[in-house]
């Protein structure tokens, strides 16, 4: 198949930021692409061939879409799954395919599929609603504290809660979800794993999500993650075995828990290129997004290893503040060694909508983790006047 | 000034390869930007916000073209320069300014810059048509043998000949020329310059070009160039010097020969991002694109050192070959450690045609010499059946 400079036409199902960083890569092999996205104002309405406005939800404006590619990817999980069976039985290539999509759509699913293959993950118990989950609770069944998941619909946060009291669900959707035994853990850890249809497979290094020590919210990803070799590669060869086992294809983010006692809990995966994943970007021989496409494409998958250590540091809009973005001091971190910010380009900020976010390279990990906390300290995104 | 996600626009003349990369960074910026081009098939046509057909060549429409944007830049050199003083004059910012331009685009008032400013260079005469430079060889003034250069519009190895006789002259434009003495040279070096509006500057690494022991063609820029420090040394200083004489403002590449007994000779400059400086996209801190970028909005300039080393081989289209192109064997390259190819997005081959490139990678530059030579051994630009 001849790809590059051709009438091959690549779909890309979402038009937000990962997206928007997928269409480097095409752009630099001179793929063509086709996006589909409900918003006139995606990121990704220039830089690919043919945008198109529409639901990613519905069955007919995603067949449609689907129709027109000859491969076609998604950059969120969120899309008809209907229709992207349809279009896989009718002879179209979805990657990753909708079948592994269909086992990672729900959390109830997907954790009883690390069960019945033998990956570690924490204990947890699936509940039709949330008022099954409270009887269950009140029958002494289901103990306190746990971890509440919907199982569906949830993103960065929303759709997890940690539950220390029954009040605590209060407010809280009558759905369909799981609770979750609390693990006590030393580290967030996450594994980007990439595979082609000819089953070639290459994990990038384990990278560490580094917390506020009180806000609990992540902070940095850190790569490589400071932890001991041995750690770092039980980490590795349980998300390769997690993308083997999914039949993957494409990228498979892992995310996933180091135990006081070093084990390793499978959290939970993202077919897709990944926030943990963008100092890649910058850090490593083959950025994530290029290798999402190489393995979609079942070209041979680019050198995962780093050229120096990254850190990467989320952008997201300052509590206090909507309206038109600015970038405040972004001048001043512009002028620092290593330091590059991406700018999502969304034209409006409002409080924790992510707008981009900023990598920092250097040859020694402690150079680059210092002058990431300095710019954290120091860039704003707040509204102009 | 706010450029990101702004109303603020910068505009671009040309819309070739070189403003192609250069728009992967307005786009990670989130930049706006307006590309000028004479060809609907740009490659800068899409991920530019708006794309502008008109003849570069033509004073009204450079002129309304700039009278459109805050900043204006270019990524060809032939570009109406009347229209550019005239901006300049009532305000709009053209970076790199027309009085540099001026004193570059002409290769006679160039070489006197650098006898004025006492920059080493080759010797030379100027004449007003290659009619006069005849009479002066007759009359035995000039030497031969010699390399006549016309001194406008001359590009890629056009409007350059190595005179050995007089009858080399045949068939040359009887057009303004210089003749140069002939220096036996041991390598031909570049070093790309960043400087900004306040006078911040930086030199990128000493670059070598490598060139094909019988057909004198160049083929693989590498950096760093395999040179004795205290010889690197000097021709970064050499550089600098030039860059700051010009009151430069983005980036200026000096072309420089290393003599055999290792001076330094500045050939000639482009005030432009080079094709010298394509290895930095993949091993340098900071990318010469985003430099130039950074540069002329007078941000602070990023770090201008490698992470790894870098060798850069262009793909031009094969002789005998016209039509649609494909990229024989690309595949097999992009399974070779540290490959990255470029490609350009020209649908059409031709016998010589700049294509794109490929850059390989890899913390041993023996290592990366001995990839790089596979790569020019297996990739084929030629045209589908």
């Amino acid at each position: 198949m001849n790809y590059f400079s051709s009438d091959f036409k690549l779909g890309i199902l979402g038009g937000g930021q990962l997206g928007k960083m997928l269409l480097f890569d095409t752009r630099k092999f001179d793929i063509q692409t086709y996006v589909l996205d409900p918003s006139d104002e995606a990121p990704c309405k220039i830089a690919c061939n043919q945008f198109f406005k529409g639901d990613l939800m519905d069955f007919e404006t995603v067949y449609n879409f689907g129709k027109k590619v000859d491969v076609l990817t998604f950059e969120i999980e969120l899309v008809n799954l209907e229709a992207l069976l349809k279009l896989e039985e009718e002879g179209v290539k979805v990657f990753p395919s909708p079948k592994t999509l269909k086992l990672i759509q729900n959390k109830g699913i997907q954790k009883d599929f690390y069960i019945q293959h033998a990956i570690p993950t924490a204990n947890y118990k699936r509940f039709e609603n949330l008022k099954s989950l409270i009887v269950d609770i009140l029958d002494s069944k289901t103990k306190l504290p746990f971890v509440w998941k919907c199982t569906e619909f949830g993103y960065d946060g929303n759709g997890v809660k940690v539950i220390r009291q029954i009040s605590d669900l209060d407010n809280l959707a009558n759905v369909e979800c799981i609770a979750e035994e609390m693990v006590p853990f030393k580290n967030e850890l996450a594994v980007i794993v990439c595979r082609n249809p000819s089953g070639e497979i290459k994990t990038y290094p384990v990278v560490e999500m580094e917390f506020h020590p009180e806000a609990n919210q992540v902070e940095y990803v850190i790569c490589p993650a400071r932890i001991d070799d041995k750690v770092a590669e039980k980490a590795r060869a349980i998300a390769l075995n997690v993308s083997e086992k999914f039949n993957h294809v494409g990228l498979l983010a892992v995310e996933m828990f180091q135990t006081e006692d070093d084990e390793i809990l499978v959290n939970e995966v993202a077919p897709r290129p990944h926030n943990s994943g963008h100092y890649s970007i910058e850090a490593s021989y083959t950025s994530q997004f290029e290798n999402h496409l190489r393995a979609i494409l079942n070209l041979p998958l680019g050198n995962t290893d780093s050229k120096v250590a990254g850190i990467m540091v989320n952008l997201s809009g300052e509590e206090g503040y909507s309206g038109d973005v600015v970038y405040q001091n972004i001048e001043k971190i512009l002028g620092w060694n290593g330091v590059t910010p991406h700018i999502y380009g969304k034209k409006q900020t409002r409080p924790f909508r992510k707008m981009g976010h900023v990598t920092i390279i250097n040859q020694d990990i402690n150079e680059a983790r210092r002058i990431a906390e300095d710019v954290k300290n120091t860039i704003r995104v707040i509204s102009g006047q």
